[in-house]
């Protein structure tokens, strides 16, 4: 038995425990920055199987995070998680949304290899129906209002896989892995702050996966690589102006109203540009405090997107002269706060064609016709394969293809399990032939 | 005695029965059509002392009401009224927002005259800072967020004197009386629902007046007349569009951001008006659901003035024009719900001449030099004095003077309660001298 | 006979010269800032009746010049003002737009009276039809498109009138007369480069006056004075973007179309002022270069107003700032080039008085009844009445009241004569008034 | 020797004539709708070589021809292109902007093949340095403001060139054989109305070119293919209000200040639609009459474009609802004018194969290694592709690729006269592959 049959061989062993972990995981659902009980769970096995562990200010960039929730709301997530089961040991250092673990295992001499797993779950409210397999098998989230609706809970479940395979292959590696299980990808709020706090510096190889709907006949388990995924960023912007008596006297105002209208026309009037596609959105609004007042405040949430970080640059530059001249035109201030933001990312051919070959010649697995996903929306672990490309390295983000019940980010999303084990085996493959 | 001698008279002795009673209106202070207990007390009192009375159904045109509170909001009040004392009779007339009360007094032939007493209370935190008197004298608000700020608890104590006396002159007097005491004229809402309902068809004569702040020195205890209160109408506009992820296909969204944001720049660029005053006012703005999705709804508070009715009208059309434009051009819909209307208002000059003559001449009352206060604000005790003038009536809303210690709306807002007795004796002493 | 009946019968007696003089004005009409014939022709009278004559750099202060029409355009009315007969020797100081002219009597101790006369015609272009009055008695303005339609004929005509009488009264006189012959009224272009060469510093005394329509069987000759007069301040902006291909790289320009669209709306939506009248008008916009170009270059006519000084600097402030804000939005800039300005003007009531009493008892010309007439307009002889009043001056702006045969600005505008001796009677018996 | 080479030493014999034809040509550059000189020559040659010729209304469907110049301006150019040497018989026929010929050739049985070759100048000022060939070999234009600066010069030479050889292949052809000069290419104005007139109904093949500027060292000749042109709309939009003085009566006015502002403002803010590119640009306005009066007109030039007629459809709409609210709304009235339009298009494989086979094998000419250019403009041939395309058949549009001097569009743009003899061939050679 070589080392590929080996990893097959465990990840089909372990199939039901990942089924369970997972549903574990779906169970108790946590959002970005309050995933106090999943990271302390993992950190807690991590250690037991023997992994160097980071957790706490080891892991995040305190300053970097952005989207943070206010402090009551992640006091009574810590409090709660506690009571769910949370690693007493490990819970106290997530406090204040400092979730996220990184485990460490050292082989000797040879390249680094990090692997991004994403742990948060989404502001959706799971669907109650019996007809939804995670509420008829009694594993829906006990969290009204969060929800894994994006396969978080899988990914999460395939670093476990992987880590526990990789211990058992110790003696047949060379070099580093680097397992990242990364708070708070939803609204790409976490993945900067571990960037920040150097953890991807000396990685020559980054592989990370996003499980994917694919039609019921494709035997397929992979897209080895992905490219286009838009450049992001996410502004909160809040405008202060003077109230005033609107019948009264007006004048003595400065209306925050004007500011904000004129904000709002300019934003998606934004030029298009030639290089690629651009997004700009102003999803929310409130402003202004009652029907005969002059309005003194007003908050906008702000999304801006560009093919790629150079246009999405272009974009936000120009969204800030717009904001910032909308409000002084009027005798008002304009203060943003970031919200979140990703760049652009592309997968490395020499990689995507590894990942190929490992699968089909190596792990008998079959792979996609084609060898990139295009990703309309936006995704933070491309500051990781940027930091890692940017020093020499090669990464990919890969599709790990399974059949969902609905798509990503809807209330009745599940996905068939049978994809947990592929995953563990593509990755497992594949750093074994970095390393081996 | 001759019988302005003897209004004088009793207006005097009932001082402190009338401090008593406006300061239990203040206490148990309501808003706009919950002004239950306040409406059932009155309504006992005016028949106990032998008024027909006027209640439920017969006040207000249900369907002319504006600005009602939500059912839930009203049952509430409804059962606490109870339990603070109102009267069990009367008060399940009021249930649903159907306050206000109407005393008649028919007193053979003669012409008829209506006064108006509004009895609402505001939207505002009384201050608990033992300073402001009504909290140092424990008859301050046991309402939190309700308050008679604005002297209509004065006003419906005013309105009982009045309707003492009169009954004690009955044998004098030659034609009727109706003591109006009017719901929720706070965001004139309440004027309209009595008017449609008929109930100043037929009157000769409308008084009605309003406390106002003094200098210290000043010995006049009423300004005759008004005019310049400004017209108004007040909208709630709700938008209606179609959501669309942002970054996926923003194409697919009918995008009310845009709509609104292009009615808030062309609502405030509605043209000046060379006949007078105009405003207009966006006061609040809440639309959208998310960041990441085309907003697909909006509401919106808009405020319209104008000098006279008739620019109030231009302004008002105009709006109407911008909304429904704005919304069309997006693909939006934009309906629009009545929140509040005045007319302008001008009191005629040979009714203030004759309450000039028998506050100076026959009740020896000093009047100011000025015949008409104007009045920046707006009333809708416009409405029964357009229908009363439209009918070849006169009206003339006063302004009773004295001290108070805040401006309108303010949380310190007090007065001096001699202005009850004056004020008692005015009325008291124009309707005899038009119905004796 | 005492020296208001020698006014009197003075002015009688020069009437036809009066009218002749107009209608020689009428025929050459000349723009603002282009009265080269005009002002040569009065500079050289006033020094034939003796006064001391000012003219060029002595009258306007050259930078304080607005809406000076370009070289070209000034060097051809040069020429062609010589060949209509303009003064030869007085023509050469008013090349380049410094027209306008002074003359003084000086006739020992005593206060200092200053009158306004202004002399520009308009840029409208004359009835060419028989039934107006011009046409038919042949003395139309021979300059196409240059036209008297606001009675600045007259008011030159009656300044010369005054001049000639002062000076045979010159005897009976104690102080000093300054007869200040304005251009560029129309636009509030001239004023205030008069002002700020310091020609009404030590002036007590002010007069002006306007011919005025009034009702057929009117007999009052004057309203002694005026306010209301709105401040003004008019102003040319000017964007300047960089142009781009609109299909193939939008992104690189800076598009001042989308500068222009916001200023406008902007504008428009300057708070309403609770101290009095606002205006604001973008009456013309010309920008772009083509179809298929980002727009690089854009004009703008802005003209503001207030009801006061205080309030047309509010609005002047606020429309400063959108201006600029509006072009810094989108990375293009706006430079503005003041093109007229005027402040509010309130006539002294002292004055009005005295013009009162005057007419009335001195010289028999009926008054009338109202004071002051309300000027909706704007007009920057306010530059002038200003800077007395600041001395501690008195100053008024009349109406002079005649029968006209179309409003002003319009091309079939004329008026009775008879209008001419009755102002010259005014302002000579209230100079004497003061002076005697 | 065979038919391709026989067309290959027609070609290369008539090089001196292709030269000399382009340089008259060029030297009287015609506007489009005004190519009264160049349609009559055109048809002359036609004639006169034996072909059935079609002009005036055989072409162009009158009332689908867009951006027609005025009356006056095509009355002008009638007379100047007699006096320029226009052919006597055929001019006629293209008064009133009715220019563009078709030529017929039918040799029996077989398929119909067409090509267009567009034939108009551009509005471009050409350099008058003597360093630009035109000027210094004494062909530039002698039209000021009016240059071939695209090369049409050369197309409508190429199609002359074309004519000629097969006129004397006839015998080999079996089928019908349609040549094109298509008026007003530029703005894409013409190409509609000779689809309209049915003039493409019944076309099996179809073919065009244009000339392309390539790197100094590539041997290829032609690109076979494209794809990807922008579908756009052109629209000139007419706003209409009622003016009043800005002052005095601001509400008497219909502002269209006010209703462009806001259309341009959303015109840019139409949504990024996610099947492709989109363009929008108001590329020139000129609103309003002076500073003090209520804008009551504006003009406005809108182009609008979309990487597919469906994309380019949805922005139309959007456009129109844009500008008939903004109107609406402000009481104004919206009209547009169609002004140019075109669909997107793409290139049939089949036929571009073919194009590559005939010039590679048979032309012995070296082919581009690219099958298709992408075109970021826009191109009205492309309604004549789409309807040969929607009738079954296929079409192309080729890259004829040479060096040019400037950029298309640029006054200095000047072009290689080799690809004169090497389009004709091309044309020839695959009109015989077909037709044989």
């Amino acid at each position: 038995m070589n080392q590929y049959e080996y990893i097959v061989a465990q990840a089909d062993e372990m199939k039901d425990r990942l089924t369970a972990t997972r549903r574990d995981f779906h169970k108790y659902a946590e959002a970005g920055w309050m995933e106090i009980r999943t990271s302390s769970l993992i950190a807690r096995k991590l250690a037991d199987m023997g992994y160097e562990v980071l957790v706490g200010e080891q892991v995040c960039k305190r300053e970097s995070r952005m989207g943070v929730p206010d402090e009551k709301a992640l006091d009574a997530r810590y409090e709660t998680a506690l009571s769910q089961g949370a690693d007493p040991e490990y819970a106290p250092y997530m406090k204040g949304g400092m979730t996220g673990v990184i485990g460490i295992l050292r082989c000797g001499e040879g390249p680094t290899v990090a692997c991004r797993f994403d742990i948060d779950a989404l502001g959706v409210y799971e669907d109650e129906n019996d007809s939804h397999r995670p509420t008829h098998e009694q594993f829906a989230s006990v969290h009204n209002g969060v929800m894994h609706a994006c396969g978080h809970d899988g990914h999460a479940t395939i670093g476990l896989g992987v880590a526990k395979i990789l211990m058992g292959m110790k003696e047949n590696l060379h070099g580093t892995v680097k397992l990242i299980f990364q708070p708070a990808e939803e609204g790409v709020r976490g993945a900067k702050a571990i960037v920040d706090n150097g953890n991807l510096d000396g990685v020559q190889y980054f592989l990370a996966s996003h499980i994917t709907d694919k039609a019921e006949d494709d035997p397929a388990v992979v897209i080895p690589g992905s490219y286009g995924s838009l450049a992001t960023t996410k502004y909160d912007a809040f405008f202060q102006g003077v109230s005033a008596h609107a019948g009264g006297s007006p004048e003595k105002g400065k209306n925050v109203m004007l500011a904000v209208a004129t904000a709002i026309l300019n934003l998606y009037a934004i030029p298009r540009h030639s290089g690629g596609v651009t997004r700009m959105n102003v999803g929310k609004v409130i402003a202004g405090s009652g029907r005969n007042v002059i309005a003194d405040s007003a908050s906008m949430e702000i999304e801006l997107r560009g093919e790629t970080t150079e246009i999405n640059q272009f974009v936000e530059d120009y969204a800030k002269s717009i904001l910032e001249s909308s409000a002084k035109m009027h005798g008002c201030t304009c203060e943003l706060k970031l919200m979140g933001s990703a760049h652009s990312l592309t997968s490395d051919a020499v990689l995507i064609d590894r990942v190929r070959k490992v699968c089909e010649q190596d792990l008998k697995l079959p792979v996609a016709k084609m060898d990139s996903s295009k990703n309309g929306g936006s995704e933070d672990v491309s500051y990781m394969m940027n930091r890692v490309q940017e020093q020499g390295g090669q990464a990919t983000f890969m599709r790990v293809l399974t059949k969902t019940s609905a798509p990503g980010h809807n209330r009745r999303f599940d996905f068939d399990e049978s994809v947990l084990p592929n995953a563990v085996k593509i990755f497992c493959g594949v750093i074994y032939d970095i390393l081996s």
